[in-house]
């Protein structure tokens, strides 16, 4: 299937929908999700336009996975998790919502189960705090 | 905490435990999960030795995901997935339980839930069968 223009990353990578951003370099943007399955999810958004993995240009991916360490330490960091759970999903059946190619950063804690993707979006001061305390873990 | 030179995934780096391999280069091996979460999920393990994605070295990072996308794309192909969920777990309130960075590839079908991680093997007639059609798609 083909890139749609207007999936909701692209309108974010536009600028004409806010996000909570954490980090940006011309490779990349990250900001909270704004529908968390627990505080401090994070997402990681190549800024070339892909559907997702499968579309994907390889050499974009080659700088990806690094940024998306970077992204993973630091939410660590910031919500002092004791792990960090990675999840990229590729078509509706592989669980993905948004066909714009993007990497879920879930920071984890002992006996904390990972909460289900919601379909109600979190509070805007929370999610405002949250990306505060990334970007302080990342040093911006 | 440190790498653990006896882990799972370092015997069958070292040739020590057989494996149901469907790729290897000079940076990683790629077999079958002898414990998937549906048929054709294969595990992606880069040769460097890291704990996980926090300790990896960017370096290897940067080679890992363009190989994800190509065993993506062959188990999509392999299994006439209508999708692939990626999973990478770090530490083991992560999700992780084997403390070598691996990415699982699971090919996914419209409408089957994702399977338990269950601790039982599956049959090894069925991974080897598998691994056939995988390297098959990969045209190896």
């Amino acid at each position: 299937m083909a890139y749609d223009n207007d999936n909701i990353f692209a309108k974010i990578l536009r600028g004409e929908i806010p996000c909570h951003k954490v980090f940006e370099n011309d490779d990349v943007i990250a900001f909270m999700d704004v529908m968390p399955q627990g505080p401090g999810h994070t997402l990681v958004v190549p800024k070339a336009a892909s559907r997702n993995l499968l579309d994907a240009d390889p050499a974009v991916l080659g700088k990806l996975l690094p940024l998306v360490q970077k992204i993973a330490l630091a939410v660590k960091e910031a919500f002092t998790a004791d792990g960090v759970s990675i999840f990229q999903y590729n078509e509706a059946a592989g669980g993905q919502s948004v066909f714009h190619l993007h990497i879920h950063v879930v920071p984890r804690h002992e006996g904390v189960p990972l909460g289900r993707h919601s379909d109600t979006m979190e509070d805007q001061a929370v999610l405002a705090a949250n990306a505060e305390k990334v970007r302080a873990a990342l040093g911006a």
